[in-house]
């Protein structure tokens, strides 16, 4: 019946065969207690209330197909705000009962999903390990021994034990993405100020991001469509539209030499060399780039003034409680009573100066694929040692959020023992959460080494993601703008790419207009005519480029719609009638190349 | 000869006539000898240095047209290095000096402009007023009794007095705009990071903006884009595009009811409800909107932890100097010394909010006008008080690099005795400098008080700024997208309006096109025919909006060049040939409009 893991497309069509809302919870409470794990949850939804929401929602929307996340039941990080429980941030002293639902889980709940319960968490979401907290640690699903990551550590293991199909996480240093490597999963960390943060307990606030796990990047990219969108009540809340990647060629820039840092883990630095084969059998160019400027950035959240920003969250509350912190959380969020506001500006200064070095660094690649984590340990190595171990896992995420941008982490596969996974996180600039979504469902499809716990599950087809589009304007060029031709630069020079060469269908004629410089062809449709076509270019522009570029284009000529041989209608060059009237017929060459080179030759000869 | 303000138009026809680059700077020698405000300059150029400069000039490049500042003279505010000379910032035991050009002062002097001397300023530009300097407080050049502004103050003058063509200030809270208001000049303060702070003594570094006097808004202009651009070197620099402003229908939005505060000045207030009232007349819509989160945006720059940044730029002189800074400036400086790290991550947060609140104001207005300064002091009643009064200065202008905005102040006339002037300032997003400019100019030339202490001077229409192209592309339409047409949709909602309704030129036939729906007709070129020219209207889109309209319109239909009535060729609506075979030629109705109406009379009847 229901799948071991919970995925969109699995448990969607579980429903489309008849499975109730009421059916699934009664499966996630037995799963829930069922558990080996007793760390996931500081407070599970009660079996009651996830019942009662089930049938509200049947009662709501009985058809399945008229909401987007009908019945789907997901777990959230106990720092993020449902109404009718308590919100603790992995501190009971700290403990309030909101009136009111996150704006992302009201948005949520809107679109049909189910609250399953309250993960666990490093204690104000400060930590990587998932180790500091009074509710226990959470584990790695493949190992007991070993952590489950964090700060998000019980939502991630939730989703990678199969109680939920996604969970919500908190990422500021990176807490929605060690805990996905660690877990085998998929871990959507959004662009800072997509997806809104009213009802959230801030970490650092100028940086916080709430994320998604889920068992494939299509599920994550379909939850985060839920979750985002502009909420005034944010500060941080952004408009903008989504930014492009390349369609093809796309570039990927990975660790090189000095950079490539493992803390002495062969099996994980293996990994990361597979991902970075698999990536090239994609078709991607991989591109070498100076990580340095990115690790500076990495080296301020922690050992900068930002931790400031996790005191501001809670001094209250310190002034008053200090003794119910977490011992390593109290260290760190007292350290930054050492910080004065000039050590604030200065350390904006600092990142200012590292962003413009990184600026250089994008112009080499358009997206970075990193170790997500570029090691692990076990619960007992963390505890020995937690500050330091801790800062080993957020080497290659801490600057993410800092320099503005979007990520994804990955699945990168289990170690040479087939024991405990790594991942892979790819990084866009800011507002490439969709355009990097298609490599990074590419990437974890090339894998094969399931979902969270299930390493045999096949990842649907039906959760693929497909080609972002880059939004670009195919063209037809007849004439001088074909490749190598005298105008071609306008097309190359305005960010366009040749997408193919092929013919158009077979009732275009060709003309050579006369006294056009440089010389011109022009395309008329004759539908009396059937002959073979004529060979033409296709290229992609930019929409704006695509409009700039009409308006250059003089009389007689003019963008049309042309039919190709394979029977799409394209825009693309076609010219006035009253101009081909004393033109030279030339079809029968097939194509202006065609002509130029025959006319070459009798002019030669 | 020389005019006695020395604009930029008036100085090139002199240097059209045979004026020397030797013969301004001897006259420039003989103006700063016989200037009476002795409070202007810290450090003037030393007259040989000067004539070296000159002579260096008509070596490097003779043709008075080949350097767009060829000759041109300018000060620079002593916070801003000038190599071979020292920078101060009105603090001598602070004094150093600079090896190089700051990258500004390079940038101008490449171009060929001639740096006259270091200005005065409050020091460490700490201040609004111009007071605040152990070199003497420099005056309005109306009223000796008068403050100059500050904190460029020594630069304002010096271009109100005729002794430079513009003058370099820098501006954080507003020290680039308000001594602007107090001597009938023109002051640009570029959206932050568009122009590079490298070589300038820090203030607020986040918030530093390097800004221009000048005689005319034409002059400060030219003057801006020689100095900007991306410097790598400058953490806070920024690469964007121009963000463009509605070619027509601006709106302005003006301050109302309780958010009008002149701290008594009548006359301020009546200068500020001209300037409103010549925007009407301009043809601009005049709109109310809320102040009030730009004044609360406004007072965080001195009453929160922004004044570290200033502590940041000093505080290893402070720790050893604290006896060398101006009283009021240190009384400032030393308050940072209470605000922590948490202090200044707070007062991020509630900048970002406030910034949410003034996106909603932004959705009433294209661009903001307010005072420059609600009143102004003279030098005793400034003295006396110095942190209030200074403070009434700054509530029009410590928001606008806060929150990221470009401004130009401009003159607002002469109050009612003829004493004393005051400014407006027009505000908008970021990137909107150039958006900005015909506006402002427009303002500027409808005013008739001068420039500077020349109250008759004629704004040289050679300094006019010719309306901002906001990049729209026109388009001829001529049937279904017509006003009131079905798919006129299409076009007004991707941001279009209309330009014009005219006719195409004689040799177009207009047919009706059969099976289309809606309804469309066809317009072909006949150029043996000569008729009355077809109704068409034209709409302009921008490049975007007109690439994705191109990339819609179906076949037979297609966008080429229209030749008009008045001989322009623009991009508009064209028809294949092989579609009007069998259509109907409706050439003789005159338009398509006049077409649909007679059709209609005839089905009627």
């Amino acid at each position: 019946m229901l799948p071991a893991i919970l995925d969109l497309a699995s448990l969607k069509s579980t429903y489309a065969s008849g499975l109730s809302p009421l059916d699934l919870v009664e499966e996630v409470i037995i799963r829930r207690n069922a558990s080996d794990d007793p760390a996931i949850f500081i407070m599970p939804t009660p079996d009651d209330m996830l019942r009662d929401a089930a049938k509200a929602l049947m009662a709501r929307a009985p058809n399945p197909n008229s909401l987007p996340l009908w019945g789907i039941p997901f777990a959230v990080k106990d720092n993020i705000d449902v109404a009718g429980l308590p919100t603790t941030a992995a501190c009971p002293a700290f403990a309030y009962h909101p009136d009111m639902d996150a704006t992302v889980v009201a948005r949520l709940k809107a679109a049909g999903a189910l609250v399953i319960g309250k993960t666990n968490l490093d204690q104000f979401a400060t930590g990587l390990n998932g180790t500091r907290s009074p509710h226990g640690a959470p584990r790695s699903v493949f190992d007991k021994d070993y952590v489950s990551g964090g700060s998000s550590s019980g939502s991630a293991v939730a989703v990678a034990s199969g109680l939920a199909s996604f969970a919500l996480g908190t990422d500021t240093a990176g807490s929605g993405r060690v805990p996905a490597a660690f877990n085998n999963l998929v871990g959507i960390k959004p662009t800072p100020g997509l997806v809104p943060n009213v009802g959230v307990v801030p970490a650092c606030r100028s940086v916080d991001v709430v994320t998604i796990f889920a068992a494939t990047v299509g599920d994550g990219v379909a939850i985060r469509k839920v979750m985002e969108g502009y909420d005034a009540a944010d500060p941080f809340s952004r408009k903008a539209a989504p930014a492009s990647l390349p369609a093809s060629g796309l570039r990927i820039g990975v660790l090189d030499g000095a950079e490539r840092e493992f803390f002495g883990n062969r099996q994980v630095e293996a990994l990361y060399d597979a991902a970075i084969e698999r990536a090239r059998v994609l078709g991607a160019t991989i591109v070498a780039f100076d990580y340095a400027p990115f690790r500076q950035a990495a080296e301020l959240l922690y050992n900068g003034p930002w931790v400031a920003e996790r005191l501001a969250a809670v001094k209250d509350f310190l002034a008053t409680n200090a003794g119910d912190f977490d011992p390593t959380v109290h260290t760190i969020i007292e350290g930054a009573k050492a910080y004065d506001a000039v050590d604030a500006f200065e350390g904006r200064y600092k990142l200012e100066a590292l962003r413009q070095k990184t600026r250089e660094e994008w112009g080499k690649a358009d997206i970075l694929m990193l170790p997500t984590s570029p090691t692990t340990y076990t619960v007992e190595e963390m505890k020995a040692d937690p500050i330091v171990k801790n800062g080993h896992f957020g080497r290659y995420t801490n600057f993410v959020n800092l320099l503005d941008c979007a990520a994804i982490a990955v699945p990168a596969g289990f170690d040479a023992h087939g024991h405990l996974p790594a991942g892979v996180t790819l990084i866009g600039p800011a507002f490439t959460d969709d355009a990097l979504a298609s490599f990074a469902d590419a990437m974890h499809r090339t894998l094969n080494a399931g979902m969270g716990k299930d390493r045999v599950a096949k990842i649907p087809e039906a959760s693929r993601v497909p080609q972002a589009d880059d939004g670009s304007v195919p063209i037809v060029v007849v004439g001088a703008h074909l490749s190598g031709m005298p105008l071609n630069h306008e097309l190359a020079s305005s960010g366009g790419y040749r997408l193919k060469t092929c013919r158009t269908a077979g009732d275009y004629r060709l003309f050579a207009l006369s006294g056009t410089v440089p010389p011109k062809p022009g395309l008329v449709r004759d539908p009396s005519f059937a002959g073979k076509g004529v060979e033409v270019e296709v290229w992609a522009l930019s929409p704006e480029a695509f409009g700039r570029f009409v308006q250059k284009i003089p009389a007689p000529l003019g963008i049309g719609k042309i039919s190709l041989d394979d029977g799409t209608a394209v825009s693309g060059f076609l010219c006035e009638a009253h101009a081909i009237v004393d033109a030279l017929d030339i079809t029968d060459f097939g194509g202006w190349r065609n002509y130029l080179r025959a006319k070459a030759k009798t002019t030669a000869s």
